[in-house]
């Protein structure tokens, strides 16, 4: 059994995973929560959780606490993986991800924990510089949150080469599916929700721009393929390979939800930005992933999402 | 007349451009110094300075206090250029470079102050993963030194982008010349030091690692080539183009200072890493700026020393 602590555990991602090593992996694998809150805020129950630690990530005594009163074998960093890419506030996106994340560090180097996943963002990391991204390529981040998620990278990386991490980074396209709450991003959720409703979906310009969504079983499928073929130190874009754009999304819900009604907003705002990751080092690694297809996998959303 | 603002003005950098402007440039620009010392600890005087504030880069007030007591037109970033990449102390790299840059940058969009050059490092920034570096290549930083410097160069790309910065970034090879008193770095200066005090130089390794070294008064007619050439965001490797090794260096020591010795330290440890900075773009924006001979900047750099 091996235990790992789950930074973010009650977030989006952070769910997924814990439902499915509850699903799949009770054998293998146990965790410790840290989160903000000292349980899921909408109530998910999960069997894997060893216990939860509520605090701040910068709250330096109690992050000790965790690995003096557990055996930790595996770090998956989440957090700040799901928050918007709009703070203006670069002063606090270093002090409260970057700061932590560095004596986070400290500790597991002290505790001799050296494996981590962090969970990176492929949109908010490269910047759109080009249109189809590789993990060598150099990056231009268009937010303080993507310099901060860089910056970690790099921490991470920098340990990996000095006092012998395994640094496994993925750099996640947009994910959805199951217990997805956020109402700020994430449209796929964002469009299921509203239908549910009888709302209106808003998109902001055209509607033309194309991106990778990942389905977010597809995501934990994929993680422990490669925690399992053993991937230690490297930068994985985790994407599906197929770009899809709102107005193809709002389409795909209406046939599951006839009633679905959206409109333009700023439509003069014309947006053919394409932002694709390659994935030909994720087909490499996983002895190429096979994704569920798209639809179905939103009709496991729809159903998720008409129960809650 | 134009204002620049000079933070770390004291430095080796700073003082041999300030010496430049005293000596070319007096009627275009005057200076001011903000510096943890609140005059040249080697007692360096200088026309073009009109007010020194001495304090930390963390002093917030006192950073402020430029800002509202003078009129700023551009800012020259030449904080923790200098230092060793020996730094492990990865939160005192941020919280003492990082965040006061983020503050510098918060006060500077506050006062509409827009032109910034900030000197970077390629040595620290580029890692040696592939042996001659481009500007748009990706990085891997080998120390949380350059870990910081990335950041602060993506943060300064990121205000240009934003908020209408002309952010001029300058990735410096290994400068060497006047006005250097470093015991811990620039083997030129390092060597040249000893040869006169009749000390040996201790060469670590083999010595035929490559690397490219700049003369000082290069870098400064550089700088304001492209600051006269209006060359605005942009990052730019500036470096001679010419690689030496530490053998060839002492060498050149030798026939200027017969008596001067050297001996190896761990020879065994076979060095021989090159590392060279593409200057196709720094070319390019200075109508191929024509370099000093490398034996004429070594004497002018010795000369300097003898009266030191």
């Amino acid at each position: 059994m091996k235990k790992i602590l789950i930074l973010g555990g009650f977030g989006f991602i952070g769910t997924n995973v814990m439902k499915f090593i509850d699903e799949y992996l009770m054998n293998e694998y146990s965790c410790i929560v840290f989160d903000r809150f000292p349980e899921h805020v909408h109530g998910i129950k999960f069997n894997c959780v060893e216990k939860v630690y509520a605090g701040d990530f910068s709250d330096e005594t109690m992050l000790e606490r965790v690995f003096t009163e557990n055996k930790i074998d595996l770090v998956f960093h989440l957090l700040g993986s799901t928050v918007p890419t709009t703070s203006k506030n670069a002063k606090f996106d270093v002090m409260s991800n970057l700061i932590p994340t560095l004596y986070l560090i400290s500790i597991m180097d002290y505790y001799k924990v050296k494996d981590i996943v962090y969970i990176s963002s492929g949109g908010a990391v490269y910047g759109d510089m080009k249109q189809k991204h590789h993990e060598e390529d150099a990056v231009y981040p268009k937010s303080s949150y993507g310099i901060v998620k860089l910056s970690i990278e790099k921490y991470l990386l920098l340990h990996a080469m000095l006092y012998g991490f395994h640094s496994l980074i993925l750099r996640l396209s947009n994910p959805y599916g199951p217990y997805h709450y956020n109402n700020y991003q994430g449209v796929i959720n964002i469009a299921i929700r509203k239908a549910l409703k009888g709302e209106k979906l808003q998109i902001w310009g055209n509607g033309k721009g194309k991106k990778d969504y990942i389905y977010v079983r597809d995501f934990c499928e994929i993680l422990f393929i490669l925690i399992k073929n053993g991937v230690s130190t490297n930068v994985v874009n985790v994407a599906s390979g197929k770009l899809l754009n709102v107005n193809q999304i709002a389409k795909a819900v209406k046939i599951l939800i006839p009633e679905f009604e959206w409109e333009y907003v700023n439509q003069s705002i014309e947006d053919v930005t394409n932002f694709e990751l390659d994935i030909k080092k994720l087909n490499h690694l996983t002895n190429s992933y096979v994704f569920k297809d798209f639809k179905e996998s939103l009709v496991l959303t729809y159903n998720w999402a008409k129960r809650h």
